[in-house]
């Protein structure tokens, strides 16, 4: 077989149950979010020989406080959801490459990870997720959770009547401030370039609302206030180089995402946003390449939806392989 | 306002939050499965007047004896799944008309219930699931979900090793011989017309199971017994009208689905198999409605799938009302 990777001993990487180098999988799953998970699930049950390569468990899931819109569950900390998946993809005893990055992934399928371990696969399906674009002031890493929120359809509903700053003046943070008037909040929007830059219909939308929502111009975030959770913010005028302290219960960091695209880069169709361009099954531009969950372009990045998307791609890649008589 | 319908004193139906006729709702809902629940818990998490319209809970999922493939739950029956979609449907204070049957949707939209009852809505979200269409014979419906399954995906896996009936000579009925096959299940198909209709590759892919699979052409199943669960089927020659017993412990019915698109026939795309076309959005041919879940052209229909496809076209939804400034 052209194998062209090193075999590692992964046993010494601490988890039992690990992908084996020298085997040809069904089916690689790239990511450890609900996409990756849920499609493990899914083409486990399928019988495929399936295995996945996960940096960590979870994804972003795993840094929610409390998530109330996960059908099935009313309130449960990011956290243990993703426990609860960990054990369902364990039940199932799909081996997992726990700890290995995946740098490239090269057609024929060749995954290679950062440390120089190889994966081959007639099949791959990439769900490595997005990264938020992070503010990288002080404060911020440490009150993740705890008052740095960077989803409001998911949390903006646990500042209701709460004073809110939101860094960023695209679409995205209007979405946010919008989100947040719903609940009566109190907004201020922080924009680090001159002029807003949100579609108009989402600036007028924010007009109505009057006195609640103020708007900083130029003004840069220098860092996030407070001990266990967000007690202010303190910003910067760009022009006039004056500081000043915003009293807040939470900001929202709307600054843009980075998809965990790389691996795939210049092998399949990205967008402008460096999204994974899928069709409604999941397909990718590149036959055998399937993408799910935040790292494509599938509209609003949601567990659920990115756990259907996952189990969508998975039985995509099963007609696939079925279809190819490879399995 | 323009408001052709009755108004009826709902509160006789034994529900007490249910959605107001003479109120002009942002988002109607129609049905009460997966896609349906998990839409109105989005909906109402962005703060819609939102309403729900359902014959019944959980459309499909309450048949199921147990499900393994919905992510976050290592297994759980239907019902249950269902008793806690609708826990957090309520939680979120949801009217939902119960017991109404949706008959049609009229542009504007005014959707008229069965009962008479007619509910307005700037837009609707139609996830009124598909049926499966049954064999109507004796045994069928009183052993449903006891040997009785119509989704190889979700049950295959309980079969394991065991002799099975397949009713069907389409490319769903060979994937659920394949998906019985791959579980070492030995299985019998069951064709009501002449020739096989499922694509070549699947003939082939089952052909190599040799003898662990039997044919029978032109045949069609009389009665299904057992008490309890399924101890066998009785099949007949339609050629010669000779019957004959089956031994098997479950019969998978893959005669083709029926998708609860009739309210909206006529008013928005459909494609041959009745399936409203949506696109990767949920978005119909119609503006402002839109569809989820099992009655849309959305490949593979599964629970997960469902619920973030209901997801999806709320926030869909949602965007649709921002930007045409209806909230």
């Amino acid at each position: 077989m052209d194998f062209p990777g090193l075999k590692l001993d992964l046993s010494s990487l601490g988890e039992k149950n690990r992908p084996d180098p020298a085997t040809r999988y069904d089916l690689l799953i790239l990511g450890g979010g609900p996409a990756a998970m849920s499609a493990a699930v899914y083409a486990a049950r399928k019988m495929l020989r399936v295995a996945m390569i996960a940096k960590d468990y979870g994804g972003q899931v795993a840094w929610a406080s409390e998530i109330e819109n996960y059908l099935g569950f009313m309130s449960i900390s990011g956290q243990e959801l993703v426990d609860r998946f960990v054990e369902q993809v364990k039940e199932f005893k799909v081996p997992v490459a726990k700890g290995e990055k995946v740098v490239r992934v090269e057609k024929g399928f060749f995954v290679h990870a950062e440390s120089g371990a190889v994966f081959t696969g007639n099949a791959v399906l990439l769900a490595t997720g997005k990264r938020d674009r992070p503010l990288n002031v002080p404060g911020e890493k440490e009150l993740v959770g705890h008052g740095v929120a960077y989803c409001s359809t998911c949390d903006a509903p646990f500042y209701r009547g709460k004073k809110v700053a939101v860094a960023g003046g695209g679409n995205s943070a209007f979405t946010a401030a919008l989100d947040l008037l719903k609940v009566d909040a109190t907004v201020t929007l922080i924009n680090f370039v001159e002029g807003w830059q949100a579609d108009p219909v989402m600036l007028e939308s924010a007009k109505k609302h009057g006195d609640r929502v103020a708007y900083l111009d130029q003004h840069e975030v220098v860092r996030i206030e407070g001990t266990g959770k967000v007690s202010g913010v303190a910003v910067r005028d760009r022009r006039t180089g004056e500081e000043k302290q915003l009293d807040v219960s939470g900001i929202f960091v709307e600054i843009g995402l980075l998809p965990n695209s790389e691996p795939v880069n210049g092998l399949v169709d990205l967008n402008d946003y460096k999204e994974v361009v899928i069709d409604c099954f999941c397909r990718t531009s590149l036959e055998g390449l399937f993408a799910a969950g935040d790292v494509t372009t599938v509209p609003h990045k949601q567990i659920v939806i990115s756990a259907g998307e996952g189990a969508k791609a998975a039985l995509s890649a099963y007609d696939y392989l079925t279809r190819r008589g490879m399995i």
